[in-house]
């Protein structure tokens, strides 16, 4: 078996259905990858993908549907609560079967490079692929979101990894990366205020001395009501999804509110569900191992 | 892909490791079948081993089992806590993937016959494959016991499926028969004493009006100075491992005594645990097609 590639691309488009079904449409078409997972936020004006594939597919995928996230979003018309700088936003390729990190991580140099090379989006490598430690973290280059992106591309230190001084004027860059597989999760709450979600989140993510590997940002979901705690899990053996769960609903009862649910953007490892069931269940000894559809 | 059977015995050995040790071997060396687990519990004097293969590879796995168990278990001289009627105790074959519950079925009485006409043990069909409506339920199959089984035999309603009307001196007889995927979930209680794990059981099986789709007794675990009440959740859709897990909880608070731990023998299938994580997490639209390790 050929080894196996997961890729999940975050397009800045959660709201016009027709760009999303074209998104779609390109990652069904690709040879050698195929399309798992989507879903958009119409708050977070975000959609998320989830593919899996050789290397080739996964490389052929991303070309695809960068080039329709170009021809169908503009930036400069974009609104949303998430932080962002293209219309490719980010483009995270994780090992799955059969391959590592380096492989990865070779993977979106040639991606990157491709991108500027036939799309004329500047692009910048991250995580396990970044060429500079500062490029490592995805919210560094985030900084400054779509809006700051041609003064910061200025800078010495920000000029990208393939591209020339300037964004891309709809598209904006991309950060094309490698990395480990990771948990994305919001806890929703019970308050249209942002407040409470935003004291959260710095409460406990990782940066701010809070959960290990735990990456969270507040924001308010203006078209559902409610404010929510959007998290990264990057290492959920560090900080399992009961462990930062509960830390949540502990810090809203503090603040006077309550979780109203939770999700999962994109797939999660059974090592993840495993360690909640025996969390909960105060279950001993089980492990992914015994979970009946692992059979091959 | 051929079809996939999943196996999973139960022998009424649980403490002498030379035995257990034996049968794994026996599991190992079956063709055309792999053994993927198994446990043994010195309070129940019981073991549990669960393999998959091919409707042949798990029928060879059964009579090696079968020839083992019978030659190195007495259950003249065997004391435990579960109910039992046979040194191979119980025979369950499980559709996973490509077979249905009438091949299965199939399966149990082929076996049955080939363990009474090889090895001279008599068979009860069970389950699925029962040949008369009062044989589908399993604890009216071994009610009585290894002890009461030559009494019971020779009631005309009792004669077994395959052989005469006498157990096997020392192996007793063998329920064989075909079941849906089976969830054996224990919940020990921090108490040596065994009335709340039984009043529990009590309340919560649904042969009393408790849980849909949920079998317990309760048992005292004398080695590890605790009590359990062991739970077969037979339709894990109908009720959940949380839903029972929190029943057992609140009554044992109810009786002063509390949860010590919980145990899940054997496998479990994926859509057990993305059910625990929906209602710990109050996950909303996840499912086990976003398992990462469902893919293939």
């Amino acid at each position: 078996m050929a080894g196996l590639i997961e890729f999940v691309p975050n397009f800045s488009e959660g709201r016009r259905g027709e760009t999303i079904e074209a998104l779609a449409r390109a990652a069904r078409g690709a040879e050698g990858a195929r399309l798992l997972d989507y879903s958009a936020d119409r708050d977070h004006n975000r959609s998320v993908f989830t593919l899996a594939g050789s290397p080739e597919g996964v490389a052929g995928a991303a070309i695809a549907l960068c080039r329709v996230a170009a021809e169908r979003i503009d930036l400069r018309e974009h609104r949303g609560e998430h932080p962002r700088i293209g219309a490719s936003d980010v483009f995270p390729f994780v090992p799955l079967r059969g391959t590592g990190m380096a492989e990865c991580a070779a993977l979106a140099r040639r991606v990157g490079e491709r991108v500027w090379r036939e799309l004329g989006i500047p692009v910048y490598l991250y995580g396990e692929a970044a060429g500079r430690p500062e490029r490592r973290s995805l919210p560094a280059i985030r900084r400054g979101g779509f809006e700051g992106l041609g003064a910061k591309m200025l800078l010495p230190e920000w000029a990208p990894d393939y591209g020339g001084r300037a964004p891309h004027p709809s598209a904006g860059a991309v950060a094309v990366g490698a990395r480990g597989p990771l948990i994305a999760f919001n806890i929703n709450l019970d308050t249209p205020d942002g407040g409470a979600a935003r004291a959260i989140a710095r409460k406990i993510r990782a940066s701010s001395g809070g959960l290990p590997a735990c990456r969270a940002i507040g924001v308010v979901l203006r078209e559902r009501g409610l404010s929510q705690v959007s998290i990264n899990l990057t290492d959920y053996r560090k900080t399992s999804l009961p462990v930062v769960y509960e830390a949540v609903k502990a810090e809203a009862g503090r603040l006077g509110v309550s979780v109203a649910g939770s999700e999962i953007i994109g797939l999660a490892p059974a090592r993840a569900l495993t360690d909640c069931a025996a969390a909960y269940l105060h279950l001993e000894g089980f492990d992914t191992s015994r979970v009946l559809e692992g059979l091959e």
